[in-house]
C-alpha cells in the first residue's frame, strides 16, 4: 500500500537527520496521496537508525491508522490539519532546528533580510499567535488551527514555512522531500538572520523590488534558475 | 561483577563523546545497583579511545573502590551524594558542554522558553548557589550538597538536570543512558535558549498551560509519545 | 575544449562544499581563459553529487554557451562583468556562506580587525550600495556593476572579496581555486569579526602599521611566507 | 637527527587540524631539545595533508636551519623567543582559532569564569599590549617580546597561554603535544567565555577560593585527577 510514498517519506525523514536539523527523534515528515485521501508519516519516537520504509505509518484524514503496526507521530493531527486547509501541498515537515526554534521561542517572525531568504520564502516567515489555555485540550489540532489562521492573508505556496510560538518550525511543499528541503533552508535562513540581528538589531528588510526580482528567478513562469525549461 | 552495568556505563560514556558534549576527558557517567549499593563509574582522566567495559570502576556508597585497577572519576563523591539523596534515580552524568556551561558560568537558570525544553524539563533548569570558601575543603561532596539543597522545593524526577554555578551541568535519569541523554538534550536546550536570549534579552517564559500540556505528552500516565502503551 | 580548466573548475566547486561554505546548490565558481576569451562555470542548480568536469559549461564573454548541454549558473553575468573589469583576475567564486552573508544583509563592510583578515585582505572587505528599483531588470549585470563601482578607489588585487548588499559574498583570484580559497577564508574572517563585534561593538580596526606589515609577509616582493623563493 | 621529536611535532601539528583549531595552514607547533639547543618546527605554508615527520625543520636558537629542505614557519622567531625566556617549557603552539582570535582582536583578556578555564589556566588568559609602529621591523621577535613582557608578573607555568593583540593565541607546555592540547582547551574556554559574556556582559570572575581549589585538583603536589600517583 502506497509503497512508493513510504519510500519517499522514509528518505525524507532520513534527510532531516543527515542535514542535522533533528536531534534524536525530534522531527517528522509526511506525504499525502490526495486521490486516496491517505497520509504516510513517520512513527512516533522511533530512532532514525531503526526506521525503514515498512515502518512508515498510513493514516486516513481523521488520523485513524490504516496500515502499520506502529503509532504515528504525535504531531499527526497538525499535518492533517495542514493538508485539509492548504489544498495544494503534498508534504509536511516539522523539526526543532536550533535557530528557527529560537525565533519561535522569541515569538518573532524571521524578517526577510536578503537573497538567501527571498530565494525560497516570499517575505517574512511568520510566527503564530500563542495558544490560549482553552486550546490546550486539543493541542495538536489547535496548533494546526493557529498556523492556518496565520496564513489567512498570506500565500502558503509563496511562504512554505511557519514558526509556532514557543515551539518550532513547520514547513511544507509539493512532496515530503520538498517539505524537508524547506526545513533545512529555513534553519540556514534563521541562522543568517540571527547573525544579522546580532550585527544590527535595528534590522531593515530587503527592498521590495529586490525581493520580487530574486523570488522570480526561482519561482513562477519567468523562472530561469536550474535546468528546467523556462 | 556487575558486568551488565559496566557495559551500559561504558556505552553511556561513549555516547557523551559521540554527541560532542565532551572534549578530551571532560565528562563522566555512572549507574547504581540499588540492591547491592554499588556504583559503576568511569575512571578518572582516561581518554575515551582507551576505555572499555573492564576499565569501569566499581565503588561502594562511601567511595571505596570495590573492583577495578583504576582510580574512579574525581567527581565520584558528587555522584554518590546524588544517589543517596535522589533515591529514585539510577544514573548520573556530568559534562562541560559549551552552552550549558555558559549559563552555569553566568550563574543563571535556563529559563523554560519552549517545547524543546518542556518536553524533558518541567520548568527552569536551576542553577545552584555558589559554594562558600569554607565549603572548598570537600569540594565534590559540597557540590553534591548544593545541588540537593537547590532541589529542596523542586521535583528531581520532573527536572532531571542542574547547573552548578561557575562549573557546569549535572543530569540524571533512570539509568546511565538516560542520564547521558538528558545531558545531550540539556546542551541543545541551553543552546536554543542562548539564541532566544540573543534575539530578546527580556526573555518571557512559555505559558504554564502549554508547559503542563507538552510535558504531559511524554511523561506520566497520560503520555502518548512514542511506542509504549499509554 | 578547455579540458584542464573544466577539471580545475570542477574541483574548485567541490571545495566549496567540502569546506562547508555552500548548502545544497548555493554557490558557484568559474575560471577564465583570457587568450580565448572563454569562461568555464558550474551549471545552474545541479547538486554537487551529480557534478563532473564534463558538466561544466563554457560560455563566451557575452554569456552565450559555447559548449555544454546544461544551462550555466544564473550568476554568470556577474562573473563576466567582473572578468571584463578586473582584468588581472582568473577566477571568481560566489557563496551564501553564513557569516559573510550576515554582514552583507546588515549592509556592513567587514572591518579589518586582525591578522587573520589582513593576511588575505588589505583593509575592510567592502559592501556594495543597494541596487535601485530601476536596476532590477538586469539584476545580475547590475550586481556586477555595483561591485566594480565599489572598487573604483580600491585595489581589487589587494582586496579580492566584496559583499553585495542584501545578498552575499563574491571573491576572486588568479584562478578558480584561489577564488574559492578566498571564499573560505572570507567566511572565517567574517566569523571572527562577528564574535569580535559581539565582545566589543565599538570595534576598532587594527593599526595601519600592523596591517601593512602582516600583509607584506604573504604578498608582494618581500613576502616570506610559504616555500616560494622570495 | 632528533627523529623522535620530529615524529612528536608532526603528530602535534596534525592534532591541531583534527581538533579543528586551524583552517588551511594557519597554525604551527614546535618542540625544543634543551640539551642540544635545537628546535623542531613545522615548515611554512605546507598543507597538513602533505606533512610528514621528515618535513619538519630543525633550527638552532638563532633561527638558522640545521636540517630540513623546507623553510621553517614564519613564526619561528616567536617560538624561539619564548623558549629563551620561558626556560621550563618544552613546546609551543600557535593557531588562529576563531573564538580565541576574537578575544585577541577585541584586545581583551579571557576572564576566568569557571571550572573549565581554571582546570588549565590559573587566572585570566592575558592579552598583550599592541606593538608600536617602531616594533614592526622585527614583527615576529617583537611579538615574542610583548608576550614575555606581559608575563613579567605572571607565572607562565600556571597560565600556559596568551593572546597577542590583533592577532591570536599562543600556548605552550612541557612538549609539543601539551602545547597543542592547551591550544584546543583555550579555544573551548574562549568559546564558553564568549557565550557567558553574551548572557551577561557584566562578567564576574569565579571566586578565588574556587579557582585555587579547582586548579589544585589537576596541578601540583596534591593533584588527584587522572591515574598518576598523587
Amino acid at each position: 500500500m502506497l509503497e512508493e510514498i513510504k519510500e519517499k517519506v522514509f528518505e525524507a525523514n532520513l534527510e532531516l537527520q543527515k542535514k542535522k536539523v533533528v536531534l534524536y527523534t525530534w522531527g517528522n515528515a509526511s506525504e499525502i496521496d490526495r486521490e486516496q485521501g491517505l497520509v504516510v508519516i513517520k512513527p512516533s519516537g522511533v530512532p532514525y537508525e531503526e526506521l525503514s520504509p515498512q515502518k512508515m505509518v498510513v493514516v486516513d484524514m481523521t488520523g485513524q491508522v490504516v496500515e502499520g503496526k506502529l503509532r504515528p507521530s504525535v504531531d499527526t493531527p497538525i499535518h492533517l490539519y495542514l493538508y485539509r486547509n492548504f489544498e495544494q501541498i503534498g508534504g509536511v515537515a516539522h523539526t526543532h532546528s536550533s535557530y528557527a526554534s529560537a525565533w519561535a521561542q522569541a515569538n518573532l517572525a524571521i524578517p526577510c533580510l536578503g537573497g538567501t531568504h527571498s530565494d525560497y520564502f516570499y517575505g517574512d516567515v511568520p510566527c503564530t499567535r500563542r495558544l490560549t489555555a482553552d486550546e490546550m485540550d486539543q493541542l495538536e489540532t489547535n496548533t494546526g488551527k493557529v498556523i492556518v489562521e496565520r496564513f489567512q492573508d498570506l500565500d502558503y505556496n509563496a511562504i512554505p514555512a511557519v514558526l509556532v510560538a514557543f515551539h518550532g518550525p513547520f514547513t511544507w511543499g509539493k512532496d515530503a522531500y520538498q517539505a524537508v528541503f524547506h526545513s533545512v533552508v529555513l534553519e540556514e535562513v534563521a541562522r543568517i538572520a540571527y547573525f544579522t540581528h546580532g550585527l544590527n538589531p535595528g534590522i531593515e528588510r530587503m527592498p521590495q523590488s529586490l525581493l520580487d526580482r530574486r523570488y522570480a528567478r526561482k519561482h513562477g513562469k519567468g523562472a530561469y534558475y536550474g535546468q528546467q525549461a523556462p
